[in-house]
């Protein structure tokens, strides 16, 4: 097969599908980023024209990835085409507008990929456990779905088949609505004084996580999903219209000796509560069913191996630890370790904890 | 001193207090809660008319924070008042209008909290490292302001002295913002379908984690701050309208020849620029300068037992983890250990785990 655009995405699949055991060939415009892809294991370079592909897959950036599918399409008539943006209507547009083959084209769109971007960032298991969304066209043949799955599920993704509608508005919402919500929180702290910035809590650092992402790849993102995007944006946005009209009814009333009025605060109040039912759907890591852990904290000295020798602790409790967190404080000689577990596993490790001498926190 | 309100702050600051040598007396309208608290060890049950108290710290849920400041300044008239409500403007307008003694008056706000509320979830090292806001009226004596200064430094947090004006606005941003992009973001995911919501990524989860809060605080917290918080409000919703409008723009285009218009494309860009501005001046946690922690990445059997030998190594290896997130592959035998230290240690940390026989990725 035949990987066009060496990236993070093409030669971290390179990387996996070549361990896999797949013949694969690299391409890219640019020569040093298709030698470092080769000399970090993602395939052999392909040749100018190289031999006839089974199935091409297109890791371009998004913006051009509906001209090299074309491109692709046309070079290798036997060839299954697939790609790899994460928007696909505006790719099978630009597909469909060239009136390529739709039968051989199957879209993709593989969940996985880190804060970095690049070859040098590439990891072999980067889709291991990950969401891979296969995008068929109404006329793809079953042939050419399968080798689309096939090498999805090689990678060790999970997929998922929708069409390119669904999943457009699919990662309008739990993709690019966080992601833009994420940016305007941030952009607001451009203005704010320093002291103010010094009493920011874990709160605003999760919901701006996100913020530092990269310009250049986010736009054309967004961009590329602007039909789906503006639609779910333009409701966050009336939401956001009615909290202010609302805010704004509450503070014209302060000072009055009336209570607010009932309208206002159902306002706000909705706002809490429909997040909570919107937050309370999100499935657990990975497709799970949501578990809510429960979280035991111990206190810790903040030297080396302590945390180590913790951690062995709870091991031998029996204790399967799911997420820990690390809170030092502030020029104190310890740490606060909250170490999440299933709610039957507290009590006991609670004990265990206690029972070799750790300060266990109720 | 006396704390009136035995919640999660009241009686937490009641067993910090106790601890560190104060003698404090506790009140809650809840015979229930206060029995608690005493029981917690946050001090002993107050009389009902107790011994004239040189402090009284109102711990009141904060629509009812005013009127507890008023009565106490009343009922004891050589006491110091403070209060812990995280908003300030209200309370203070509300002691204004009663017009209480402002001089014995200094407001507060421990800039601390659980995602769970009441005396049960207490704890006396609630406020070690975090902000406790002092926030003077401009006729507070300097007697008044010291002994709250005092009680807060006592507990282990950091003061920052502030008019409840700079307070109110700078929560409304770092705080209150936050929680409603969080929510409305959430709330979003009410009506997406199951398999859209399976797409669902760290990102989103980061986001919206604290969509969970608690709806009736958080209608008090936010209608509470209406003044500051629309204003800050009504700019996200302006930004919004401005990428919904562009974003309209470039999906009118789409399917046309022109490229898009510049100006459309732009206003997503910045969204997206603008955002890293503000994000990169989020200072590290406590208010240390922020420092870009790397990550060194560890595969790890999941099995009991084994986490604690990895963090033993890494502690034997003389290295401080700064941060640790587990993900655990869908159905794999092992997880992914993404261990954050300070750039120094990343090669040596990689070397000395590689040489201990753990598989390390770049």
């Amino acid at each position: 097969m035949l990987i066009r655009g060496t990236g993070l995405i093409g030669t971290s699949l390179g990387i996996a599908l070549t361990r896999a055991g797949y013949a694969v060939s690299l391409a890219d415009p640019s020569p040093t980023a298709q030698g470092l892809a080769r000399d970090l294991g993602a395939g052999r370079l392909a040749l100018d024209e190289p031999e006839d592909p089974d199935l091409v897959v297109v890791a371009a950036p998004p913006d051009v990835t509906a001209d090299v599918v074309v491109d692709s399409l046309t070079r290798w008539p036997r060839a299954v085409v697939t790609d790899v943006a994460s928007v696909k209507g505006v790719v099978l547009d630009g597909v469909r507008r060239a009136r390529a083959d739709l039968t051989r084209y199957v879209g993709g769109h593989p969940m996985a990929g880190r804060e970095r971007s690049g070859a040098g960032h590439a990891r072999g298991d980067l889709f291991e456990g990950r969401a891979w969304v296969v995008v068929p066209t109404e006329t793809s043949t079953k042939a050419a779905v399968d080798t689309v799955v096939e090498i999805a599920r090689a990678v060790g993704s999970a997929v998922s088949v929708m069409s390119a509608a669904d999943h457009d508005a699919a990662v309008a919402a739990v993709s690019h609505l966080p992601q833009v919500a994420a940016s305007l929180v941030a952009a607001q702290l451009r203005t704010v004084d320093e002291q103010a910035l010094a009493l920011a809590g874990q709160g605003v650092r999760d919901v701006t996580r996100i913020a530092a992402s990269d310009p250049r790849l986010w736009t054309q993102i967004l961009a590329g999903n602007a039909a789906s995007l503006r639609t779910v944006l333009a409701r966050v946005r009336d939401d956001l219209g009615e909290l202010v009209e609302a805010l704004t009814a509450l503070d014209g009333e302060a000072g009055a000796d009336d209570s607010p009025a009932v309208g206002s605060l159902e306002v706000v109040s909705r706002t809490i509560t429909h997040g909570n039912t919107g937050h309370a759907r999100i499935p657990g890591k990975h497709g799970a069913a949501p578990t809510a852990y429960e979280i035991v904290t111990a206190l810790v000295p903040d030297t080396p191996g302590a945390l180590g020798r913790l951690l062995t602790d709870v091991g031998e409790a029996g204790v399967n630890l799911e997420e820990l967190e690390i809170d030092h404080g502030l020029g104190q000689p310890f740490g606060l370790a909250q170490i999440s577990v299933v709610p039957a596993a507290v009590e006991p490790l609670q004990r265990a904890l206690a029972a070799k001498g750790w300060r266990v926190l109720d």
